[in-house]
């Protein structure tokens, strides 16, 4: 048997992309579709009837509309997305982040309708997509990985794994990601009663009701790998990035490199996401995502996202790569083409999400018209976003409007920068994250960049709050 | 006697600006209203009574109107402007390019009111400005300059001079620059015609008759040197760029570095653009333009701009310097804080110029309102512009509209992304340059990097032409 890489190559599958699917919406979608045209592949957008006049669907060689929101009778209607792909000619589906692109089930049918899923081997991606799957692989590798239970049966099991790993311990769905499907627990009587909860929770938002318990670090930074692999063995990584800026578990403001990371740390991160990658045998673009204990200086497994991340563009800025043009690529059989040595990291990047809603008011949703975009624009910065003037924010999806990127030599100028573009943001007719995000990213404490992912709830909101009065 | 770095050290002006009036308009004031907010600097924007509701009177801290067009009421107006700096207690003046920006009667008027100048100092600008006196100064820093003629009093020692250096001659005002105040002489009937011509042109555009003559290179290229110094006699360069495709001496497209370039030529140009500086002691942002002759690989020094030009975002996003920033800061005092092997340049940029015109009509200006402005944007994608939904072109002005810049890791992946990225500007209730500029970068002479500045007129504009009907 030869190596995990060897063994995955699928040199059969070579067959460049000709028209893709866009199996999603809002900012991600419009990205897709910039990539498809800088490689000259056409681009299909499959929407619903809510984003049947949006940007994605106008810039897109066509647009198919899917059916109706929520995302049950579109973007997760697996028949629909498979037909739009099928009834358009197109040889592929981009699935984005969220809705099917982690969905195993989804990417194997694509597979027997013959169609190429712009991401890794369904085998690849149900691997990922369980926790504890993903975990043990990692130990196989050589990771180190949070203390942690197997899947738990009952409860009791769960008292017993607790009372091993010391309280707080984080009870985790196994099919859970993104933030989604996780809670603190601080003691037996919350375990006792969560449990049961967290099952069903599980079981209704993901289908699985699995779940399992990790040691809980309380000052922890998350820190990530973005990895890239292709069909013929190679995997290289494109540095790491911090995303520790987090408000329930969902991303507000990340950046790469990670700031105040010991460079034996950083280079041992790099080099366990490139392992991790192989030992998968990563033939797409995914993300392996560490929790760093900056008290201990040491770091551990947490999971691996199988698909593009909303944060990659800060990845993009210090590499000068197109991480989703890269997808396109090896999706369609060529190789990489690059080594470890030709990814060269140059500056620092950071990104805010700026979404609609009001974090003056418990972060509520803000749906509405946008009356005025105005878009920041000048020296290394970059606004990914599927708005303009007139667009509708509904209530049926996300509420991320824009993702706003800067780029400098150094930390600090691109922190400068950042503070100047939202400066210049305007956004009218909804509520918006905006000014929220200025005070984050020009806090002393980021400015220093010691923020931990408990640092928004702490003292970046009440600091907002504050101010605001 | 020192260095003539030393010599011109101004160690007494060391106070960080506070407040600067940018006396310009269009997308350059709004990037000078960028970088002083970048530096936490407050701006105060001189406008028309036609520019008054403009993207950067918005942007910028304040603005203040200081006449109707055209612009010799308002932004050529010395003595409006200087009211406007000193009224609103401003400590600088940004000139940004054209109008005043090389003007230096300007310069010193500045300076006796109190005001920094941000610019080089007055004798500089008017040593550069001077274009035989900047030539003898090449001549003297041992810099490779065109075989030319001294300045010409009457036509019969014209017609001698070109009898020494062979027709066809470019005839040129000595005050002329940016492309204006020359012409291509052919022969000595045609020189006899021309030169009571130009006298009179040269004396009504630039207030100054005189004329000289130079070597005309048929398949010459134009290289140019972004040169950067201080008050405390440092000087650096950040690389070259090639503005080889002009039309009627004006450039449209610009990319940095300059492409099939042999190595030492690069080298050798970019020392001699750092000598020139030295020699005139520059203490703030200029560019020394070279005539590379691609047939016999060796270039020479055709003139030195004293401000900031038009596609400094190429070396921008090369180097990640910010040029307009770095401008303020020397201008303030401020030592450059990098030296030459801190100027690491990395990948490749392309810039084109949107302007509102019609090349299909001569380049006929098409005033109007923009109905629909979408820029584009994506990985590696910069618009530098002062349009928005809803703006006036006036005929008043210079057609420039947008500038798009497309950065990647080599050229033609640079060049994918500059197509792809005219692809998606959408422009409406004008006329522009956007699908004559595709078809010039998407044009198989321009991804060879065979161009010269003829190549427009011999090749570009007929091709284009040819694919409209």
């Amino acid at each position: 048997m030869g190596s995990p890489a060897v063994a995955h190559a699928r040199p059969d599958i070579a067959r460049p992309l000709r028209r893709v699917l866009v199996a999603n919406r809002g900012e991600i979608a419009v990205r897709v579709v910039r990539a498809c045209r800088a490689l000259g592949i056409e681009s299909v957008v499959a929407t619903s009837t809510a984003d049947r006049d949006g940007l994605a669907a106008r810039l897109a060689d066509r647009a198919i509309c899917i059916g109706p929101p929520p995302a049950g009778q579109s973007y997760l209607a697996v028949p629909s997305v498979l037909s739009a792909a099928l009834g358009t000619g197109c040889d592929a589906v981009h699935p984005g982040y969220g809705f099917l692109s982690e969905n195993p089930e989804f990417a194997r049918a694509c597979v027997e309708q013959g169609l190429v899923f712009v991401g890794p081997r369904p085998e690849a991606v149900a691997q990922a997509g369980d926790k504890a799957r993903a975990r043990e692989l990692a130990r196989s590798a050589g990771i180190p990985t949070l203390a942690g239970s197997p899947v738990l049966d009952d409860v009791e099991s769960a008292v017993a794994a607790a009372g091993e790993l010391g309280y707080p311990v984080l009870l985790k769905a196994a099919a859970g990601g993104g933030g989604r499907g996780m809670s603190v627990v601080e003691d037996e009587a919350e375990l006792r009663a969560r449990f049961p909860v967290a099952t069903e929770e599980a079981r209704s938002a993901f289908g699985d009701g699995r779940v399992y318990l990790e040691r809980f670090v309380r000052r922890a930074r998350h820190v990530e790998v973005q990895v890239l692999g292709d069909k013929h063995g190679n995997v290289v990584h494109v540095g790491e990035r911090d995303c520790s800026l987090q408000r329930r578990h969902q991303k507000v403001v990340e950046e790469a490199p990670a700031p105040d990371l010991p460079e034996d740390v950083r280079q041992d991160i790099r080099r366990d996401g490139v392992r991790f990658a192989e030992a998968l045998g990563l033939d797409s673009a995914g993300t392996v995502e560490f929790l760093y204990d900056a008290d201990r200086q040491d770091y551990a497994f947490l999971e691996f996202n199988a698909r593009i991340q909303v944060e990659h563009p800060v990845s993009e800025m210090i590499s000068g790569l197109d991480l989703v043009a890269a997808q396109l690529r090896v999706a369609g059989g060529e190789p990489l083409g690059i080594g470890q040595d030709d990814v060269t990291l140059s500056g620092h990047a950071i990104e805010v999400r700026i979404t609609t809603e009001d974090p003056a008011r418990g972060f509520l949703p803000s749906p509405g018209t946008v009356t005025a975009w105005e878009p920041p624009s000048g020296p290394g910065i970059r606004v990914d976003s599927h708005c303009e003037t007139g667009h509708v924010v509904t209530p049926y999806y996300d509420s991320l409007l824009a993702k706003i990127v800067a780029h400098g030599p150094d930390r600090a100028t691109a922190i400068d920068r950042m503070v100047g573009a939202l400066d210049e943001l305007r956004v009218e007719g909804v509520l918006t994250t905006r000014a929220f995000c200025r005070t984050a990213v020009d806090h002393p404490d980021f400015r220093a960049g010691r923020v931990s992912t408990d640092w928004i709830t702490r003292r970046g909101l009440p600091d907002y709050l504050e101010n605001q009065r």
